[in-house]
């Protein structure tokens, strides 16, 4: 198509985003011209700052501004549970439930034979290091997805860290809240029996 | 949510594009923070350029870094006809084509009374003044949407318009390419119908 080039430079980076097609891409550009000069340069600015600030904590692995991170420098939090997440996005919807007040280790990703990440791919080795250090700790929660590579994840670790004579627990699966049984799948349903409770 | 503040502004400042919620946000957000320094640098820079760099040119109301447009400067144009649209992005739509070799004019809107948007809103004047000053000018093109106010604003440039004896005339409106006829609406099949030509 025909555009002044800092137009077909900007459709050219909305196009990199995920799930972002040309004519989406026109879409944002166009709206970006329409916006105010300050709003623009405070999203140029978030851009830059995002990419720069940001870094990864060395005590957990949350995405932080400071090392360590907030929750690892939190003297309140209650260091003898880990619970451990895949990424950071998982650790931040944890912590938006408001109820949990232990400490995480974010993994950075699962194991995955066939992509080839094996456990030193992950941050696996500072984990075991957090165990071992800690003999306060008393439980990791783990907290990996449900999906076959988030299982193996999950099974590895338990064996990994049982000798050391810690609880090691993983969330519970079941129905979702408010979720109807009839459109549940096979498995959540087959978990959900599993897991039951006596009232 | 719990965020680093740099994420927290990048993800608000992705919530403020269109159809854009917090869940693509955080998503879009996470994913610049992966995406490489110097794209992220490109990113914010074409934001700030398209911003800065882009201006309407004087003669057409097109999009421009140069006033005038490339296209009003272009003396390989046909400067007898010009296609009048309501946005830049319609001209950029008619450019893609690669056929048509006249001129435009870019109204910024359509007229609408239901808003208060009357003829003076609009870059209507400096179209007339336009006709006035090139007397070698024979069409104009009329290319706003068949909305309601498309097809008022399209009626309005004809009268004003045909005295001047220039020729005033309406893109076709039928069936689209490749469209079937039993999901065309009744209006676009009426339109098809009256527009129908000898075979």
């Amino acid at each position: 198509m025909h555009y002044p080039e800092s137009l077909a430079k900007l459709i050219e980076s909305y196009m990199k985003l995920p799930g972002i097609g040309q004519k989406t891409a026109m879409r944002l550009a166009f709206f970006t011209i329409d916006m105010k000069e300050e709003e623009v340069a405070f999203f140029a600015k978030a851009l830059l700052s995002s990419k720069r600030n940001l870094t990864f904590c060395t005590i957990c692995g949350n995405l932080t501004e400071e090392d360590p991170c907030e929750i690892c420098r939190d003297k309140n939090r209650d260091n003898a549970v880990i619970l451990v997440v895949e990424q950071p996005k998982d650790l931040m919807a944890m912590e938006s439930m408001r109820e949990y007040k232990g400490l995480y280790h974010v993994l950075h990703g699962v194991l995955s034979p066939m992509e080839g990440i094996g456990p030193d791919d992950l941050n696996i080795s500072s984990l075991i290091k957090r165990l071992q250090e800690n003999e306060n700790i008393q439980e990791v929660i783990i907290a990996t997805n449900t999906t076959t590579e988030g299982e193996a994840t999950a099974m590895y670790l338990a064996r990994l860290i049982k000798p050391a004579a810690i609880k090691v627990t993983r969330l519970a699966h079941g129905l979702a809240v408010g979720s109807d049984i009839d459109y549940a799948d096979e498995i959540t349903l087959l978990k959900a029996v599993e897991g039951r409770r006596e009232l």
